[in-house]
Formats: C-alpha cells, structure tokens, sequence
C-alpha cells in the first residue's frame, strides 16, 4: 500500500474525516449513485455475516424462525396504525409506476415490516395454539435519508434483521422484548466488543406506534452516543387495528400482544469508530474476515520456494485449527507494502516469516492492538495464536470500557451539564420525566435522553432543568 | 391435521390446483396484498437457507465473496446497454417520490443488478492485478409479473443469487460461465433430487444484453420445462459502454470480459411439483427442514411419562448424530393428527413410538416416500434412519429421472412433433437454427428451444419446421 492509498487524516485531528476516509480506503463500501446509498462491498458484507451467525443461531435456539414478507407495503395497509404512519411517512420511497402503467395505489418500499406482517397473523393467527409467533427477517429496508447521511450509520438503504412475534399475554411479549435487549447487549459486548448501556427510551423518543421501547447505546469516540438496537413492546397498539385475534384456553376472543426489534449494518460503523486508529481498521477477532495474515518475506528468488513452502504449511495448519488465515502470496506487492494493506484492514495477527525465520523454525508474530513483536516457534504457533486472538478481543473490549466509563459524567446543575454535554460523552443528571423539560434539553444542547435505566436509581436531585422532583436518574447524550 | 386441513385436489387431477393449494396448506408460502408478490413462510426460508448454504460454501471455496449493491438504480443507468434496457423495462417497479418530495430521476428498483455494479467497476477496476472480480449477492429483485404468477414459479419479487464476476480474458470468462453453470446442475440433482439438462439458450430466448445465455432445464410432472438458473457470458457487451477498463500486464489498456449468473426461489417451487404427492409435500432429506419427525403415542395418562421420556432420550441422541430431527410432543393434537400434518410437510421419516414400541425397546419408522413400515431397535435406530435418509435422496432422483427419461422423445416429422408437444416433455429435434422457425414453431404450438447441447449430435435429420438441413438436434418443451 502506498502512501497515498494510506490513510492521510489523523482518528484524534477530525474523526468525521477520518471515519469516511478509512470506510473508503479501507474498501468496506462506497458511495452509491442514490442519495445517501453505499454498496457494502465484501469486506463488510463479510463482518455482516459473522454478526449473523452469531445472532441466528441464538435466536433459532430459542424457537424463532428465519421468513420473508414482501418488500412492497400498499399505502392503505401502511396507514392502518396512525402514530406509525405519521412517523414513518416522511421517508419512505414510493412506486407509482410499473413499467409503463401507473398503479392504482402507491406502495411503499418497507421503511419496517410490521404492517405488512400484521396483514398476514391477522388471516394466520385463531387460536392459542398457533401462539407465540416468533419470526426473524434478515433484510433490506428503505427511508429516505436527505441530511447528515454517512456510510453505516445513517443511510436511505440498510440490511437488518427485524424481529416481529405474537404472544397470548402482556408478560410473554415483556419477556421477549427483554430477552431481545439482552442478547444485543452480548452480541455487543461479546462479539463486537463494544461496551453498552440499555434501558428504555422516553416517549418522545420511542419507536412510531410502541407502548415503550428499549435501547441498547454505545459511545462513540467523538463523545457521541450510538443506538445499538432496539427492541419495541408494541402492546396491543397494533394487534387492535389490524384485528388480530385469538381464541383462548378459556374460550375468549383476545388481542395478541405484539413485539418487534431490530439491529442493523450500523454496527459494523460502531466497529470502525470504536476501535479504529491512524493506521486503520482494527478488529475484534470474532468478526474478523481474516484473523490473522501470512506475510512470506524473501528478496532473492532462491529463498523464494522454502519460504512459500514453509508458509503453506503454516496456513494448513492453522486452518484445521479453525483459525481464519489468510496466506498473501501476491508476487507483485512488497512485504512492506503488505504490512500497510493490512494493517488498514484491521487483521488482528500479522504472521512474518522470512529464510532466518524458516531456518529457526519460527515465525515473527505482529498484533495489530499494539505494537507488540513475538517471535514462536512452529511448534508453538497455533496454542500462541490462539491465545493472543483471546487476548486482543479481550484488550479492545476493556479500553473501550474504560473510555466508556470516562466518559459517563454526573453532573450537578444545568450550567454545568451545558459545558460537559459540550465536551461529549453521557450525562447522567436526574430527570422530572416532563416531556417539557426534555425538549427544551435538546433545543439548547443538542443533548437527547438516551436510555432510562430499568431501575432507576432513587435520588435526591431535582430535574437538571426545571429544578422540581426528579423520578430518577437518566442518560442524556448527543447522538448520531 | 383434519380433512378440511388436507388436500382436497388430485395432482394427476388438476397439477395446477393441486400445486397453490399444496402451497397454501403445507404453508410454505400465502399471497401478498400485491399482484404477485408472496411471502416466505418460515417452512419455506427453511429450504431457501439449505439451499444457500450448499451453493455459498462451493462458491466460497473458489474465492467468490458476498457483497450487498443498492436496490435502487438511477433511470439513466439501467438505460446505458440498450439491449438490456429494453428487455427489462416493460416489468420495472419505478420510484418516484421520496417522502413528499418529488424525484428528479426515477428509479428502478433492481430487476437484476449488472448496471449498477458495472458502474462501481468502472471505479473500481484499474489493473490486471485486480482481476478477476469474483462476487456474488444473495438478494431480492422485483419483476412486475401481471401474467399467469405462480407461487414461487413466477412472481413479482424473489429471492435469489446474482452472481456477477470480471475476467481479463474471453477464455476466463468461458471458464467460469461453465463451473457456475456445473455447480447449478449439481445442486439440482445432488440437492434437490431434480435431473436436469445443461445447454445454450438460442439467441432469441437469452438474456438481455448477453453474448449468450447457458442454461439448466428441468421437467416438471405437467410435462412442461422449468428453468432451474442460467449463467451468461456478456462478452465485452456491459464492459465498454460502462468503460471498464484495466492495464494489462503488456501495459496495454482493455476492456473486462463479464458474466453474470443466478438461480432464484423457484427452486422451491420445483421442489414441490417434482417430488409432491396427494397427500402433501415430499422433501429429498437434504433439503428438509426437519429429517424426521418423533410421534409419541399414548391414550392412557398412565403411558404419558414412559413414552415422552423415551421420545426424549431419541430425540436427543438423533441430534448428536447431526440428524434433523422434531419431537411433536404436542398434547393439543391426536397422532393421527400428526401424522397428517407431518405427511403434508413432507417430512421424510416418521417414528413412531408407543407403550408397546418402549416394552420392546423399539420404534416404528415410517417412510415419505413409499409406504414402508419397519420396527427399528433402539440400538439400532440413528444407523438405521441414515441408510433410509440416503435411500430416500436416492430414491427421489431415481424416481424423477425415469419420468425425465420416459417424457424426452424424439420425433421424426414435424405433425409428429405437434401431437407429443401436446402431451408434454421434451422433444429432442433437428433445427435449422434460423430465428423464423423457431419462432413459427412457438407461435404454432407453444414450445420454446429450452437449450441447444454443446456438443450437438450430428445428424442426417433435417430442420423439424423447415426441412433444410439441420445444424443439430435441440431440446424443446412447453415452458413454465
């Protein structure tokens, strides 16, 4: 890689830049020629798949199932819950036409699934029996985003999954819905090692047509708050209109109770920024493409065959040990060169091996988390490498979470909740739980109330606003 | 399952109604509130993923990787390979507004993705080093179909696989159209237990744009032709009004050589014709969701504990032996209940376990296929239902491929060839290969060239229509 294919803006100097740049130069997507479009070309779609293992196979342990609905919502069906419509309908993309004929009725490209779902479980769901309704889409979904739009985090076409079930009681669908939050918080912790916060959002700020939504939120390094994921109580909100009832064990015509949530590829954006540096891309060795890279050094043509021979065996090995390795063979690049490509893409291991190392049976060992060189011998290599990926995941989760817990601030009064909201990071202030007083926040700062805690902590404060008795404790932040 | 429950329609009867209504009530599919659009049950995405998860890991292994390209594609892009533009744009979906706001160019959405992704080659693609391009997308496009939609036949939106790979050479590109096109017929007949035949498109049945068109033809029981995937070579046809260039190692500047190719959820619906019977869905044990199904039976309270404890201990040991396997512990539903249902769905093996079966350390199994019952010891059970699995796979294939061989004649008269057109399969013919009398034969009977073999037989036979002489024999049919 040369230096103008580097990276040529510094993460700390301007983390936009920085951020846009090193999706681009790192080729995890493009910009497409739709507004506010980007191609997820295949380094990303890959991070994109491991996220979906993870994911799929916990939620099909638990009885849930993969499906499909249409992408195309009739306008009718779309505006059956009115608190839905009206938030969703700036942004939706509308067909008007099919080839030359114009339509009798808009359709709406899926901005979310639930109103088409709900047509259906309205036909498929009569008794007890056919309750829960526990189904998962792995999808593409479409607002139209005009303002502020970066690749990943905020765009007019995402792939998500969205989760959508049907229970008998208000309890099932609460147990869901926490479930749900629960493993968005492992998945984030433990897979993409990026520490979080959950509770639930504020009513201004929950999802178009809930009975309460709760959230998952990370900090970004800028001071910014990131939603993770969100998983919706829908009550009975939509079950009502689109009329879709059971016959109970006690023989009574009910309402089901509704639940949808949903993560998207905004994720793989959090995994950039959190972990990124100057150099590129680092990441986490469970969503890694390729954990660690074979680099053959040699600069004569003699030592060109012992060292490609030694590195093959290196790479079998390591791929019967199920490590994701990748032997760069390439004859027209230069080792150095190599060094910088991957670097750029974030590969946790970097293998060297050149004639000394082959003639002392070992290889040198790089870590792209911190400079740290390690010489192993062969014999050795894939216990150390082993090892060293447990390690880096480990190490990436707890500098996060130390900058995480940096920079969650209490705060005293509103003057100096106006300086630290400046300086970024969350706030965690007591709140009167006034709508009001919420807005006014945000119309001042910029600041949002993030995440309600699930038990929220009792206080003696009062509102960080209006100065009357708070209800308790809550996290403020400005968010993406 | 009760009577109402089950099928009401012969498939010697009425194959068309039978196959929606085996649809409909195995549910693997219902209709959407848009002209033919459907959704994918759980049942169904079930297969879709068996199916993506053989054909991803062969393609992997040959360096393919998965991308994701936008939905949405500008007017003025889809329009730049005239050909193509005109084949695609009487079944386009057009969106013209985005939210309130009126677009100033519409867009299509995708009926298949090579314009969009030649403009990012365009970007892309410099030097010979970055050839070839081998990608793949696992997505949804949308056709507007008005006429004669079938349920996974054809719709107006499917799932699919659009391959779309860049060579620098002509004979690379060959290459790969072949391998794609040999992984499809392999998927069909090793999967799917679907015999097929491989061969080139006439010029009039290709695709849009493509130097020509190779195909995989299966039959299905109505004695017409469904097209299981096509693999096209578009030449430099995309490459230059696109102006994908590189360098080349002889430091000139040339134009990519493309393919594109695709297989979609049709293959479910082949699935379903082929191999259902009146009873319901039969499905090759490769494909199926769940292998076997586990029946417990008990009408006494007092046999209840023994029996379920048993099917429990099966249950789990099936499953360490990787077989897909369900208990229906259901208490709501009787085992004859169940035995309809799981017949419907088409599960391959049933067990059948009661009082007396546990006294005697045994189970009934039951096969799909054809009626056979054996009693299986306890011992002997996981080696025993794999033997039956790999029986039924074999059985499925060999079954199919006798009515593909019965059903493809030869004719030696063209009044011949319009009495068996009539009755189905296909007609292996002599052609002249000019364009007015395949097209003369169509009009006239219905049938289509379905693919010219490449290795054409030489023959004394003259052209079946015309009478001049003959380049080869090709295969026609009646097509879905």
């Amino acid at each position: 890689m040369t230096e103008k294919e580097g990276m040529s803006v510094r993460k700390s100097e301007n983390f936009s830049d920085w951020y846009t740049q090193l999706v681009l130069k790192s080729e995890l997507a493009d910009y497409a020629p739709v507004q506010g479009a980007i191609v997820y070309r295949e380094y990303s779609y890959d991070i994109w798949e491991r996220i979906k293992e993870f994911f799929d196979s916990e939620i099909k342990k638990t009885g849930h199932k993969n499906t499909y609905f249409p992408l195309l919502i009739p306008e009718s069906l779309l505006k059956k819950e009115a608190d839905h419509f009206k938030g969703f309908v700036p942004e939706v993309f509308w067909v008007t036409h099919a080839g030359n004929e114009k339509l009798g009725e808009r359709l709406a490209i899926r901005p979310t699934s639930e109103t088409i779902i709900y047509y259906f479980w309205s036909k498929w769901i009569r008794s007890w029996r056919d309750l829960p309704v526990l189904l998962n889409n792995w999808n593409n979904v479409l607002r139209a985003e005009i303002k502020s739009t970066k690749p990943f985090i905020r765009g007019s076409e995402f792939l998500w999954q969205e989760g959508h079930t049907a229970h008998a009681t208000q309890p099932e669908a609460e147990k869901e819905v926490l479930y749900i939050l629960n493993l968005y918080k492992k998945l984030c912790e433990e897979f993409l090692a990026i520490p979080v916060l959950i509770g639930r959002k504020s009513e201004k700020e929950k999802f178009a047509g809930a009975q309460y939504t709760t959230t998952v939120e990370a900090l970004m390094p800028d001071g910014k708050a990131l939603q993770m994921g969100t998983s919706h109580n829908l009550g009975q909100n939509f079950s009502k209109p689109f009329e879709i009832k059971f016959l109970d064990k006690d023989k009574k015509e009910k309402f089901v109770w509704t639940t949808s949530w949903g993560f998207a590829t905004r994720l793989i954006g959090a995994i950039v920024m959190v972990h990124g540096d100057d150099k590129g891309l680092i990441l986490p060795p469970k969503v890694a493409p390729y954990q660690a890279v074979i680099v053959p050094i040699y600069y004569k043509e003699s030592e060109n065959k012992i060292v490609l021979q030694k590195s093959k065996e290196i790479f079998d090995s390591l791929t019967k040990q199920n490590v994701r390795v990748h032997l760069d063979d390439r004859a027209e690049y230069t080792p150095g060169w190599k060094f910088n490509e991957w670097e750029m893409k974030g590969v946790p291991i970097r293998i060297e091996i050149g004639p000394k190392d082959v003639a002392k049976n070992q290889v040198t060992i790089v870590r792209r988390d911190f400079p740290e060189k390690t010489e192993v011998k062969f014999s050795m290599l894939s216990k150390e490498i082993n090892i060293m990926l447990e390690s880096i995941q480990k190490n990436l989760l707890e500098k996060a979470k130390k900058f995480f817990k940096e920079n969650t601030k209490s705060v005293k009064n509103y003057g100096e909740f106006k300086k630290t909201i400046e300086k970024g990071g969350f706030i965690k202030a007591a709140w009167c739980f006034d709508g009001d007083c919420e807005e006014k926040i945000k119309k001042d700062t910029g600041a949002t109330i993030r995440a309600i805690p699930f038990v929220t902590e009792k206080t003696q404060e009062k509102c960080i606003y209006c100065g009357k008795n708070s209800k308790g404790l809550v996290f403020f932040a400005k968010a993406y």
